[in-house]
């Protein structure tokens, strides 16, 4: 199988996405799995009536609009046997993270003072943030009682741990917040927390659940860890230079909420003392520079390239870790969910 | 066994708790269960580390002051099998249920804008509400994860459930807040969803991880249920008619913040049409009458009175749930804290 993606060879000196690009949509990469996230839905929305009546009308709301489901998506793939088979334990599974991953939405919207999600009021905007509050938690508590109907303790074990460290990752942020010394190490440490942990659970629990070896297990778990820390760097360097209307979401809001993300440390060491007193003074002032000139001067430093070699860093790994299992039946999927993150990149228009 | 404790007898017209009151203390009661309870606080701060490291502070601000531990001492009587035994199952579940109190409680906070717990700063008043989201969860996936450490997924099951229908109880006092039409039954099925259900569910486990026959545990169950409604009960009336300093905190919050708790459901109904339009009036205002003039009003219609029958049925209901089982050694422990739990209201100065 192969999706035709190319990426811009972009440079410093030569930022040119000009090339063509034979990009491939997240439609197209998950239509074998259309059947299962037809029944995911299905369970989702099941799900509203387990609920006590208090919560249905908020749980409802926010099963509403589904996102990308790619976690879903990646796990689907990662306990693939056959084309015919969809397994009652992988959408129940696929079920229990993507209603962690909905609470967790539902509660960074209260912290993020978000107003839209999906082009709808968050609940925090529309109930307040107290009942956002009230209405994660048990949207996580019903994730985690689905996961308590598995035969043995392995789900809950794994998601739950996993939950706790997606908080770690979101307290290291918020406590860092407004600090221009972060480390680039601390960074991945965060990001590797908040966003590739559910990545890694997802794949590892699909293939778990599908009986596969011990090994492949683990490859699988860490193509899902790498890819998550790609997509977060993505994210990252998408909210200085994505387009909203592609993107989909409000830019420019890490550096307003003094989020100090990786192209910004990158940044910050490249430039001599007075430029980077400058920076960090207008950023501690919650007044930093305007997008279109830090971009600006990201390009002139080559920042978005270096960025982007981080980023292709961990989507090599991320394949990398599944070259020894080329012939087990999900490698070629998760492949292809690997190449569309890839062409993420090349949605951008290079400053 | 025997707590020499004696009831007040009030009524609507004599509500006079003047009588001597052979008050015995919740460490009274709980003394045989001392060394488990030590042990509880021991295996606590031995979680801290099991935290990652951006999380630890927090959680080791958090249990730096325990609370009454009534569930986990429930727990522990509920699985009383002798004097020596302490099992490490009964300590890691009181761990559990208790990890879950304390998030909902860091959660509670949130809501309630509240600035003071145990003497000390609330995590939302010290850290702000967006820490308090996120070490609320983290703190409620520690305790699942500790959960999952038992060999099957029975645990998991019954806390998350329970979690799930305490957090259904708190949104349907939130969305009550304000509401005077709120009827007996719906007052009683929120606070057997935000109080009993923990109370219930600490019952149940203690005695499930004793091995003690169905029915028992059932009973068990069933006495913590009605015991949680009572102590709710109680707390309900005490925001009128207790004493900041012997109850320990703030009083008149109830009013204040627009829950139409059972004393002013039950008020309601007694009041003729101009004085039921005046208290409504008042409380959807956020100005209702004073404390002491609603406790003056109270008094005069044996308010206090009825609100104490309610209480007592509850108790009542508890302890007879375990009448069949007198011979099991838990069921004088356990008359131990509904006796305990009834002579908290011959603590109050009665208006």
């Amino acid at each position: 199988m192969s999706y035709f993606i190319q990426m811009p060879l972009t440079t410093a000196t030569q930022p040119s996405p000009k090339r063509t690009i034979h990009y491939v949509g997240l439609e197209t990469i998950s239509a074998p799995v259309k059947p299962h996230l037809a029944d995911l839905e299905r369970f989702m929305r099941g799900q509203v009536n387990d609920f006590e009546r208090e919560t249905r009308e908020l749980v409802a709301y926010c099963l509403k609009n589904s996102g990308k489901r790619i976690r879903p998506i990646l796990l689907f793939y990662s306990g693939w046997t056959s084309p015919n088979t969809i397994s009652g334990d992988l959408v129940k599974a696929a079920a229990v993270i993507e209603l962690v991953h909905l609470a967790t939405l539902v509660h960074d919207d209260i912290l993020d003072e978000a107003s839209l999600r999906h082009n709808e009021s968050t609940v925090s905007e529309k109930f307040g943030p107290g009942i956002a509050v009230l209405l994660g938690d048990a949207l996580f508590s019903q994730a985690l009682k689905l996961a308590s109907e598995f035969p043995n303790v392995d789900v809950c074990r794994s998601v739950s741990k996993a939950t706790r460290r997606v908080c770690a990752g979101e307290i290291g942020q918020s406590f860092q917040r407004g600090n221009t010394a972060l480390e680039v190490e601390d960074y991945y440490r965060i990001i590797n927390y908040k966003t590739a942990e559910l990545f890694y659970v997802s794949c590892h629990l699909g293939a778990k659940l599908a009986d596969y070896p011990e090994e492949f297990i683990s490859a699988v778990g860490n193509f899902g860890r790498r890819l998550g820390v790609a997509y977060q760097i993505f994210d990252d360097i998408a909210d200085f230079i994505g387009q909203e209307a592609r993107i989909g979401k409000t830019l420019g809001t890490d550096v307003a909420s003094g989020k100090f993300t990786l192209p910004l440390i990158l940044l910050l060491r490249k430039l001599n003392k007075m430029e980077g007193k400058e920076l960090v003074r207008g950023f501690k002032n919650g007044k930093p520079a305007d997008i279109k000139g830090l971009n600006r001067l990201m390009a002139e430093k080559g920042i978005f390239d270096q960025v982007c070699q981080c980023f292709m860093r961990e989507i090599d790994a991320a394949e990398e870790a599944l070259a020894p299992f080329g012939d087990y039946p999900p490698v070629d999927h998760l492949k292809g969910i690997s190449s569309y993150v890839r062409a993420q990149v090349s949605k951008f228009v290079w400053p």
